[in-house]
């Protein structure tokens, strides 16, 4: 193989000098540049490596041709979650005339190339990437599309170049085993998210640190990572409530697994927050009317969704961010899951055998 | 106002004809065709009135240009009931390699024009309606640029050659009464969704046939009309459940509003189902882990949905629909939130004043 020439001035190749460079058609880079899949794999390869070199990207007069529409996708579509995001975009896109184009990666972390390459054929005025992250070679992808993206609370580190928004995560975790400290619980278990997404362990962190902060030792036994769905919080929090060591106080990763949690005291005859204290997360607006109306880690999803979409317009107008990482802030919700620990709540009486089981489905 | 000229044959029209008749370029009636907006009121609706006189279509041979894209919209973007039918519509697409582009009305039972207008620009495939309409002059615009179109759970009596996909929502009513009155209830309300949205009239009308199977006369105090929100189950619920002669069962109508009939009763120290039998509609996801788990109405929304976008991508090809009007099976199923009548919780005992009002946030 040929050692590639040097490249004079990054960013300033057009399409014919890619083409020369790699000895094809004009044609054949802008099949690549556009999506296309009538290109052989070798020769994509081989055009896509000459664009990063160069740094190629598109010239600004191309964005008059985009649609007027973002792309929302999702690593997974997901209980009422989804639905505060979707309303958070929408609000923002319909004031603006673009429609949003929806999509989900059915689990994925990150979007396939045959779906990077259907964008690249649309051309959407950006892509906002919801619980999922886009590879550094995606990433690349994209800016030489001229096609700007947002992440909306990253499963992952990701870049400071990555323009993103999320809500503090840390400071979540912090306030709701705070609140749990405060009413004298000394055995709180935490279930989280997935470990592998970022946003499980900043919670994990916070709740740490406000035990060090009360002097209080965290049990390892009692931090597992699950998902978000409520079979993971019933799963979890029937294995915790089983022990004769039984947390007091269980912290859930969403709203949704609290219910789950809730659900399994109910199976074990324990009566929340008589027996046991619940945080939930998210503070979806169901979390006000399951019984007990639960005391949960507000999350503004619909302010995180339509800050991450003025980001994204403004990107497509070709305009600076004033900052490309966002926060929000977090903060704890009082409802009814949550009460004083009380003696005899705790694991000393719980091994009483008077579990009643309910009956389920 | 010159009479017009009487039409030789409905939709042998050529955009050429509809030029020369109203009496504007071949590009003015483009672009109402199109959607456009820089066309005068007034020529518009003469163009329009043409169009429509001649059962103007788009020739067959434009439908190559068209986007793989739908639009999905909705009524109004509710809760998790929303993210059933996406995620049944995008089983479909997602395997047709098919776009969605998703938007809401806020509310309104019909699309703007200015919402048309934009999807006569992109020339999605098809558009699929959830729980609105389309006015008769809308259909025809619709059919006049051979964009397909299909109802998911109408929410008012179409003409039998909308295609539409539902659910028996008769049945669905039949079945939550039939089920109360076996158990012994025999005052039973019903909380119904807006009076003007077909399928509340329906699921009432199977809930008082119920009735008069068994002989059972309907308390025309007990039968409400609300909206699918948890409020509006949690308004009527205090308001049916302060009455000295209160229900001693309430079949709502949705989970949702089921969960906030459900806080009602809470909120009056009444225990669900010892004092209050409570029946749901949907059989959403989260109807297993409340407390007490719901008793509910299966509504198969990702089915249905999904039926719909099949029928959608169907039209788009230029098939026939076998049958153009589907309604879904509903089922009952049983959980935890429905107990037999006992005596003692009736009407009789219920106003001995020992109510508890839980506290609220």
């Amino acid at each position: 193989m040929t050692v590639p020439p040097p490249v004079a001035k990054p960013g300033s190749a057009t399409i014919a000098t890619i083409a020369d460079e790699v000895g094809v058609s004009v044609t054949t880079v802008s099949k690549v540049l556009n999506g296309r899949t009538d290109v052989a794999p070798e020769t994509r390869a081989r055009v896509e490596e000459s664009l990063e070199r160069h740094r190629y990207r598109r010239r600004a007069s191309r964005q008059a041709a985009t649609s007027q529409q973002i792309d929302l996708v999702f690593h997974e579509f997901d209980t009422a979650w989804a639905i505060e995001i979707i309303k958070g975009v929408e609000a923002v896109t319909a004031g603006a005339k673009v429609d949003i184009v929806l999509s989900q990666l059915g689990g994925a972390h990150s979007p396939s190339q045959q779906w990077l390459d259907t964008v690249y054929g649309r051309r959407p005025l950006g892509v906002l990437l919801v619980l999922c992250h886009l590879a550094p070679a995606q990433q690349r992808q994209l800016q030489r599309q001229r096609i700007p993206f947002v992440v909306v609370d990253t499963d992952s580190a990701t870049s400071a170049m990555v323009p993103t928004v999320g809500s503090n995560n840390w400071n979540g975790g912090l306030l709701a085993a705070r609140h749990l400290l405060e009413l004298g619980h000394r055995r709180i278990a935490v279930i989280s998210g997935p470990e592998d997404v970022l946003c499980s362990r900043a919670r994990v962190a916070g709740f740490r640190s406000a035990h060090d902060e009360a002097g209080v030792q965290v049990d390892p036994e009692l931090v597992r990572f699950g998902n978000f769905a409520a079979y993971s919080g019933n799963d979890h929090g029937l294995e915790l409530l089983r022990r004769p060591d039984r947390p007091t106080a269980i912290f859930a990763g969403s709203d949704i697994q609290a219910m789950g949690v809730m659900r399994a005291a109910r199976q074990l005859g324990l009566d929340v927050p008589r027996d046991l204290s619940v945080v939930g997360y998210d503070n979806l607006p169901m979390a006000t009317w399951i019984g007990p109306a639960l005391t949960t880690v507000n999350q503004p999803l619909r302010d995180m969704a339509g800050t991450a979409t003025r980001m994204l317009l403004d990107l497509a107008r070709g305009e600076e961010l004033a900052t490309s990482r966002i926060d929000l802030v977090t903060e704890l919700i009082v409802r009814e899951s949550t009460a004083p620990w009380r003696p005899g709540s705790g694991p000393a009486s719980s091994s009483s055998g008077k579990a009643v089981v309910e009956r389920t489905d």
